[in-house]
Order: C-alpha cells, then sequence, then structure tokens
C-alpha cells in the first residue's frame, strides 16, 4: 500500500471545479480547496505505486483547470 | 471571522481594471493597487475560513485580468 | 474549527527527526515524511485560526532541523 | 502621504516576535501574522516616500527574526 | 514628488519597440534597453505615488511587447 | 518493491566526495557525478516506500557535503 | 561513449503518453515516469556528446506532451 | 570592443534550428548547443555595447523558437 | 563609454549603509534606495566594459552589507 | 573530445580573484568576468566528460570565492 499527498495548482478560479471533479474520481480521499502557492490538496491510497501514478494522471490530471501538480508519495507515518 | 490578505497578479496593464472590480465584489474591504512584484492587495473578511475560500474564487479570482492570486490568512494581529 | 496543511523543509538528514518531534506535539493529526521538495507534510486540527497560528509556531516550528514551513489552510473539503 | 505593504520573512518560529516587536515601532499601522509564504504582513503609513523607506528600515528590518522584507507601495485605493 | 525606476521585460525581440514607444509615453525620463534579466529600464517621475501608479499602466504597460513590469519606487538618494 | 532516482545538490566542489560515500551505502545503486543544476544522481531499490525513505535519510543525506536531495520514486517504467 | 539522465517536465496528464512515445525512440535507455518536480526520467547512452544531443533532440523533445527538458550528462560513475 | 555570452532558451526540440539560424548572422562568434537550463549559448563580439544590443535583437532574439535570452556581457578575460 | 544600473540586495536593515557607502565610491553615480525585491539601485559610467566591471567589484561589492548585485549595463537610449 | 561552458556565481567582490585563480588552472581555455545573474564564465576543453567532469571540480570549485557552478556541456557547434 502506498499513499500520497497530491499538490495541485489550478487557473484562477476553478479550485472548486477541480476540488468536485476530483473527489469522485477514484482511487482518491480527502480532497481540500487550500489557501496559499497551492489551490488544492488531494490524498490518494493505491496498492502501489505503479497504480499510484496511474491515479494522479487518471484522477488529478485529467480534472479541467489543472495547471501543475506535485505529488508527494508518504515514506513514513 | 477570518481575515485575509490576498495578493494579486495581473495582465501587464489590467490591475486598476482588477482594482474597480474586486472592489465592489462582495466580501471585500480595502483594495489597492501597488508595485513591486504583486499589483494589487485585497482583504477580505469572511464568517469562516470555508466563506473566505469561497470570496476568493467569486470576488476576486472571476475578476478579468486576473492571473494568480495567494491567499494569506490572518493568524494573530 | 479550522484544518490545515503544512508542508515543511528540513535540514538534510532530519526529516525523521522531524517528524517525530511534531507527531507528539499538541493539535497536530497526521505527520508523514515524504519524497520531493518538501521532507514533511503535517496536518493540524484548530479552534479558529488564531490557534492555528500559534500551533504552527509552538508545534511545527519549534522542533529542532525544520527550516521553513507553509501553511495550507483548508478553506473547503 | 504614502502607504504600503510590508511582506516580511522571518527565521522559523519568530513570527510571533517579529509581531510584537514591529507592531510598537514608530509609523506602523495593523501588523499580522499571516500563513504561506510570507510571515507577517505589516501596514506603514508615512508622510512621503522618504519616511517609509526609513520606517521599513527603523520599524520593520530592525525586528530580530527578520530575514528579508518586501515592500509594496500603495498606489491607488 | 516620487521618483521610480521600472524593471521591465519584453517578449524576445521586442526591446528597441518598447524602448522607443516608452519613451516618448507622458511622465517618463531615461528608458534604456539592457542586457541581463531584464530588458528595459525606464525611469519615472510623478506628483505622487498615485500618479505613479497610472503613469506605469498607462505609459509603460501599454507598449506592445511588455510581458511585465516591476516598479521600484525610490525611498532615498 | 519501488525504486527511485534521487537528484543531489552539494558544496561547490564535494561532488565526488558524495559520490563515494554514497555508492557504499546500504540499498544504494548507480550513483554519478552529472554536469547541470544537480550534482549526482542516485538510483535506489527498495522493498517498500517505507524503506526507501530511510534509505535516502540513512545512506544518502548522511553524506558530508550534500545540501539538499530530490527523492523521485518511479511509479511507472 | 557518454550517457546522460534527462529530466522532463510534461503538459499535465501527458506522462504515460510521453513514456510510451521516448521508450520506443532510437537511443533511450530506461524511461520511468516519476513523481515530484519531473514527470519522466529518462536515461540516454551515446557515442558522443554530439550524439547526445541530437538524441535529445529526435527522441526526447519530439514527443507531443513534452514541455522542457534537462539533460544532465554523466561525468562519473 | 565589446563582448558577450548570449544564453538561450528555446523551444522544446528547437536548438538546433536555432543554432542553424544564428549561426549564419551577422556580428556571431561561435554558437554551440548546450545541455542544462540554456539550450544554445552564442558569443558576440560588437564594436560598442549599443551594436551589442542591436545585435542580441535582430541576429538572435530574432530566430523562431527563441523563448527568451540572458545575454552576459564581458567586463574581463 | 559605457553605462549601468546595478540592482543591489541587501542584508535586512543595511540599504542605507550601503547608499552612504556606495554613493561616495569613484565611478558612481545616482545610487537610490528603492521598494520591491532589490533594496538598492546604483548608476555606473565608466570608459568601457573593463572598468565598469572593475567599478562594481571595487565601488559597490565591498560595501558592507551587500549580499548580491545585479549589473545591467546599458544598450541603448 | 568535449568541451562545456561553466556559469560561476561568486560570492560578493570575489569575481576578480576567481577569474585569477581558475584563468591558471589546468584544463581551462577563456575564463571571463561577466555581468549579470553570473559572476565568471569560463571554457572547458577535456579529453572526456570524465575528465570533464574532473576539471569542474579540481579547476573550477575549488577556487576560493566559488558558490555554485552550472556546467553546460557543449554537444553541437
Amino acid at each position: 500500500m502506498v499513499r500520497a499527498y497530491v499538490l495541485i495548482q489550478t487557473d484562477a478560479g476553478r479550485a472548486a471545479d477541480v476540488v468536485e471533479h476530483v473527489r469522485h474520481a477514484p482511487g482518491i480521499g480527502e480532497v481540500a480547496a487550500v489557501t496559499g502557492p497551492y489551490d488544492v490538496i488531494a490524498q490518494i491510497e493505491a496498492a502501489d505505486v505503479a497504480v499510484l501514478g496511474r491515479t494522479v494522471l487518471d484522477s488529478v490530471q485529467s480534472a479541467p483547470g489543472v495547471v501543475r501538480t506535485l505529488t508527494c508519495p508518504i515514506t513514513s507515518l
């Protein structure tokens, strides 16, 4: 099992749309709009890093309004 | 109650338009054109952080000419 | 109630120490070592933004090895 | 009369000290700890830009823990 | 009276055009093409910061080929 | 199994020392000095992301002369 | 013989396509999708630096979705 | 006489075209494709800085595929 | 003859000292404290680029409190 | 044979010392002090990339006052 935080930058004014889109995508945990340099932070839980990479592509980067994502896999809790 | 400063970058030549647009939007306090890396700084006062996030989206990022915003919630005065 | 993600950069080789220190501090939720430009991501839940700011100062930035933190308050889930 | 926002970065863990120090310095308006890339935002009101520059030096940059300031004079409200 | 340096980035190949355009605009002093990260540096002298802000908008940012400007008001000589 | 590239910045003049130190540490694959913004790139293979994180801390960041590392876990080949 | 790592940034959502395209191009070794600021890392082996430069152009930068590449030639193993 | 290095960033895949175009332009010395953050480095020799600036505009920035140039005049050898 | 703008970053709180020091150094024209990412901007006039480079070293970078300078030679007025 | 440009950043005021030191080191071609974000640019010619990497370490990064170097191997002329 691998978990990651995905830090997401969106087009101006699109954060709520991205939250809504990503929230219902497969493999996604909590999705939150935040203030600061990033607009949305999503949590992902995947069977392994291969599934993790695929989930970022399919469930996050596919959302209209996403400009750039930075995936931060968790190495220890 | 939560307050925030919103640091705004605009397209070249659009700062005055953005000030004018944001100034009349709901939830907005003082709006100022400034010199330096940011073009406009707006103050927001909201009932809670959820309203704050919504105000940035609806009242600031919706203004034509806004390229990127950086919201800085105040944690203590 | 306000929640935030705190993105933490540490001195090289200090991420595990920071996780350990921050994990037991008051007001802190999940704390994870991550890969990428940030070294540790911590979750905070506080009564309001004033408490949030105080928790970042007292429970995160006080940890030896912390170089810089970027607090991202959640505006909507 | 000229007004400015001063965006302040502090050493980790020093934001509250900087707020306290700057708040009581001459020429300073509201001083707030904030989240995001900046740690403190101060407002200054000065007779002219010369006094403004002097106030940033004497009342803000003199505070222990201040690493870097970015002064943003207001050009229009 | 307030004076400022305006550091200007232009589209590749447009520096000479920008110099020519800005040089004849109202409120502008010396305008120079330079080498380095900035392409053009202009000097402005204005009655106050409000006029300064307006001059940057009307006389500099209006020039075709201007991508981004950074205005640096002079606080002391 | 998880693999990662670790992009390493070193103090000026320390790249060869870092290569030598990291090369003999446990869990490390190929280690190469490179030109460009990074000075050394190391490959790691670990049982899971927890071991990966621990290997970066123990086998890379412990090397004298390492200033900052950026770990890039491989999600698909 | 010269070898290099090529760090590749892609348009959001295009990493898998880029991996697929680059993998089958001439002169390319391992190609991996990764997390972090870069999206794909490719290894190249070439007869000399001239062939290396040509391979980056023809086999990597030609892939649709590639935004920017950073080639890091290996100077020692 | 003044000499300068011009560090050139190009669109992905255009470095060879830019080398070819710039190489035959007037006032240009050696032109090389390079690896790293810059794609091409050109040397210029000009009668004075005014000619230098004009050569960058006319002989380098005019080349299709050039995104940004950074001219570094030589002050001493 | 060659002229240049020198954009100067200083330690926090040292801008006035740097202005005072640089103002009286040989080869220096107007020296101004400014707001924004740079703290001081100095003008230099030199017989040629060799003298220019020497003046930056001897008259600007020698000033206590100077952290980094960015010299922008003027190529056309 | 492989050639490279080495872009060098130095401590403030140390560029001339670095030029002097690097100029007499083995494997070094032209060394020039320049204006802009880099302070010195050196040319290197080496038998292969391994020698190139060693020359940067031994002949450039060993010079007192060198803060950071960026080596740009030439891939085609």
